[in-house]
Formats: structure tokens, sequence, C-alpha cells
């Protein structure tokens, strides 16, 4: 049994969201502990993408996913949250007029206040089905780029039409010796912006869009690939010489505990009030992806705004009777 | 008579929200067009505090207004908006399928969708009721900080009691030779943060705290100041030698023009749908501190917010057909 810690408000989440979501409490003078299933902080930013540049990050023209949790680290540092990564958080359960959070390394938080900033929750790659391709995974095959460095002269196939394929694509194009985009449509779901990037790269003969086909095998032995086959939904087959596989089919969404945890959940999200971000459950909030509501888009500046105003809903609870005025971003005030 | 333009957006307002709005429609493949009353971007923040440092953008744990509007310009930039600085919207009209801003320069816009993201509007600092007044203003009274090196060794008079205030008292302590802060209550009106910050100031002995106080009077003669009056509000007055007398007590909203285009305003604010940011006037969104919706904070972080959900609900207007499958934050794709 691990040791019971009293706060404010306990983030289940370090992803950016979860991060900001510290900083706006600490503005508003609320201590945070904050539980990640994962051994550092940022989420699938830097579990999954940490060299992947974002443009839409406001203020910041081009940052790399780590380069922005390290900055979000830095915001939140002066407020002092307590971590604790590589914790799972198994139990939620009311206790007194908040909440207590009980993880699988043994902590125990107890907390006025809960904020759901967990992401896609507990997630994992969706897998394309072809045969023997766990003898490729790890040495031909992967679900994410760690470093652009690793790809370097490969003859690489990426398939999928979503925004991970276009943007790898593009982020790939310098380094690979050549890129062959699969996708099973000629039209591509993603950004208008990075399609009309891939569709300029391909005129210029600096990659190969090949559609409509889908995967269809891999060629290759002991883990080295030597080609991939690719099918028209007609069944005509074709060799692509390739080194690498990226599959990009999304992630698989997969809620876990909190799943159990008796919120309104509607296909995989947890419904929020879009004034709040407050749950069903009283003193509970969630922000960011895994939080819907009417015209959600799931962009981490929007999660930012969320945890804005998450902070601001979670202070009368914490501090109840304190009338709360707080303009940070404009220049007001009172006669003196 | 100016020229004509045809765009797909005309945002009003070039402020931080105004500008990330050109980018979140340049992702979506829109082209804008961007009108401000002042002769440079940046709105108040360039207007009022280009030096004032902002803690709460997300991944920059301190950036100068100044600072963060060059990089919105620059994330703005490879959209190429057209900029029309110096004009102000004297008009908006219906115009086939979408609207038609007229400026007082002549230039008229026809765009399928207007965004208003113009902040207080025609803005101004409310002005205490001091006899005299004028004879000071800009030699020895001000209403924002240009440049604090202006005040060092000055013996300088903070009137008010919200975040300018505050944030200025903290700004200038280390440069004015002596701060006294003259507020009418005990209580100030700011972050939290803030206060703690400013209390601790005053004991450490650095900042004088004036209060319960309000001005009473200024003494000196041909512009230049030698004392600020205070008074309790019993009447008794004390004298403060002072060089320097900064009244912080809030902008005088002004909606200026935007009142009379028959949208739907409170108090001075536009109405919005939280889902879209659109107004009561199909086509016509209004974001950042001008809209307001059921738990609206004034942070230019949910400004931003605010911009891209806008661009969204825009999309369908400028491209009426096409589906938008648009993730960019997220990794998302389909089997390809």
């Amino acid at each position: 049994m691990g040791e019971t810690h009293k706060t404010d408000v306990a983030i289940i989440g370090a992803g950016p969201v979860g991060l900001f979501a510290v900083f706006e409490c600490g503005m508003l003078k609320m201590q945070c502990h904050v539980i990640d299933a994962l051994e550092g902080a940022g989420g699938q930013c830097v579990a999954l993408y940490p060299e992947k540049p974002i443009f839409d990050i406001p203020g910041h023209p081009s940052i790399d996913a780590a380069e922005l949790i390290a900055k979000l680290e830095q915001q939140a540092a002066p407020f002092n949250p307590t971590y604790h990564l590589g914790h799972r958080v198994e139990k939620l359960t009311a206790s007194g007029e908040g909440w207590r959070v009980e993880t699988n390394q043994g902590a125990v938080i107890e907390a006025r206040a809960v904020v759901i900033a967990a992401g896609c929750g507990a997630f994992g790659p969706n897998r394309p089905p072809l045969n023997d391709l766990d003898q490729y995974e790890g040495t031909s095959v992967f679900y994410l780029v760690k470093r652009r460095e690793d790809f370097r002269g490969k003859r690489v196939v990426i398939a999928g039409g979503g925004d991970s394929a276009l943007d790898w694509t593009i982020g790939l194009a310098d380094i690979a010796e050549r890129i062959m985009v699969v996708h099973r449509r000629p039209k591509f779901r993603g950004a208008p912006e990075s399609v009309a990037k891939m569709e300029a790269l391909a005129k210029e003969g600096r990659i190969d869009l090949v559609v409509p086909y889908q995967l269809h095998g891999l060629v290759g032995a002991q883990g080295k690939l030597e080609a991939v086959e690719v099918a028209t939904l007609d069944g005509a087959v074709k060799r692509l010489e390739a080194d690498i596989l990226l599959p990009f089919f999304g992630l698989a969404m997969d809620l876990g505990p909190i799943a159990h945890w008796g919120l309104n959940v509607e296909r995989n999200h947890i419904v929020v009030d879009p004034k709040t971000c407050a749950t069903s459950a009283p003193g509970i909030f969630a922000v960011g992806d895994i939080a819907n509501y009417p015209g959600k888009l799931k962009l981490i500046l929007c999660g930012f705004s969320e945890a804005a105003m998450t902070a601001h809903a979670i202070y009368p609870l914490v501090h109840p009777g304190e009338a709360l005025h707080f303009e940070y971003s404009t220049t007001k005030g009172v006669p003196g």
C-alpha cells in the first residue's frame, strides 16, 4: 500500500492538456497531483510522435511535440505539481466532499475535484490484417516515427489516408529514398493544406501515390521486409519494393477503467457541459480529446481553452465563498 | 472610392485572435482579408502593453505581447492574408450570398463570411475625475506602459485594483524608485497569484500599499507632477510625493459602428452560439473578447479556440458540399 496524498485537484493524464490544466489551476491557487500510465509526461505527443512538428499551436508557427511538452512542463513548474508517472488509475470513488483516486502502484490521492485529461485513454495502433505481420513489427513495420533519421535512405510504404499518413509523407519526403503512399481511395481525409502539399510532392515526382490500393501482403524473411504487396478492390495485386511499412490506420480507443466510473459516456468519449467541462458526476471534469460536447474539435489548442474553463469551474469548489475576479489577458480594473 | 476586393472571409480586428483566425481559415483553404483601425497588427497587445509579459499563452511560459503578435503574424503569413490597416469598418451590409464590408478609407471587401474579432471595439482608458488632469496626461499621467525603461528611478503612483494595476506594480517594482499602489478597497480584484506576489512585495517593503484610499488631486506645474493627493472615503487627505501617476481603471468599451449592424448584442458584447461562434446574422461570426456565451472567459487562449471553431463552421459556407475531415492534432486515419 502506497502513500495517501491530499490535494485540491487530481489530474488524470499528463499530456499537453493535463499539463496546462496544472498551470490554470495554479493561477487560481489550486494545488494539483497528476497521474499518468506512461513513464514520462507528454502523452501521445511524446510517446507517438516526439519529433513531429505541430503547426497549429497558437504563437508557435512550428514546434516539435516533445518541445511543446517541455515548455508546458516549464509553465506548470512554478505551481509545484506532484507527478505520479507510470501509475495507471484503477479506481475512482467518492470520498467525503471529493474523490479518491487509486493507482495500480498503490498510490492514493484524495482531491476535491478530478480532471480527466486522458486523451484517447489506453490507446494502441490499429494493426492491418496481414499474414506474418508480427514477424516484421519493430524491425520493418512501425506504427510511429520516433526518430526521422531512422528512415534515411529507405524505401518507405506509408499506408493510410488521414493526417498521420499525410504528415509523415511530407515529413519524410526529404529523408527517405522513396515514399509510396497507399490508400484505398483517391481522396485523402486530412487537413486540406496537407493534402495540397502531398499532391504537390506527387506532381514533382518526389513521392508515388498508389491509389486506390490497399495492403495485401508482406514479402521478406527474418523480419526484413523486401516488398509490400498491394491490391485493388478487384483483386489485382502489385508489388512495391520496400524496406519499411508505416501503417497509419488510427488509434484503437479504449477507455479502460474510466468506462466503469459511472460517467455519461457516448461512443468512447465522456460527455461534458461545454460551459464548464463538468461530467455527469459532480466534481469530475473532462478536457481534451476524451471530452465531447456539441461542436467539439479534437485540437490541442481547444483542449487548452477547456483546461482554463475547467479551472475556473473548479475554483468555487476548492475556495467556497471566495469571489473570483480573474481577467488575465485583458486590461481591466475598477476605480481605486 | 477605393478598390473592391473579393475574398472568402473578412476578419474585423487584427489582434491575436483575428490573426489566429487567418491561420485557422488558411488551414481550411480559405483566403482572408483583415481590417483594423490601428496602423499595425496586434490590437491592444501592441497598442497598450507591447512590453508586458503574458504568462498564460499555452507553450509560452512568458512572452511579451509584441512578440506574441509577431509570432502569430508569422504563423498566418503562409496563407497570404491581405491587411487593411488604419481602416475602420463603417458599414456591413448583406451582399448576394455573403457580406459587403466598407471602410472609412473607401476599401470595399466582399466576403462569404465575416469574423468580428474586434476585442473591446473602439476602446479607450477610463480617466479619473481629477482637476487639471489633461495638463498632466502624456507627461506625468499615463494610461499604459509602452517602455518600462521610461519609469526607471521614478516615484510612481499606480491607481486601481485590477490586473493591470497588479501586473504593473510587479512589472515596475525593480525599475521605479518607489511604487505606491492606491486602491479604494483593501481587497484587490485580480489573479490570486498576482495578488499574492504584490502582497509579498509590500511585506518586503519594496512597495507601499495605500489602501483604502482614492485619488483626490494632482499637485504640480506645467505638466510636471510633484505629488498625488489621495483621500479616504471620510475625506481625510494625504499627499504622496510622486513623478508619475498610472491610473488603471479599465477600458471604456465602445462597440462603435458594430452596434448598428443588427446583431444580437447584450451589454456591449455580441451574443454567439458557443458551438460555432455564429452571431444572430447568418455568415457573421464573433470571436475573442467581443463575443459572449455562457461560461465565456476573456482569455486570449480561449479566443484561439473560438477562432478554430469558427473556421470549421465557415468551411461549409465557402466550400459547400465538400466534406471536411480535419483532425490536425490527433493521430487518426482510415484503413488505406
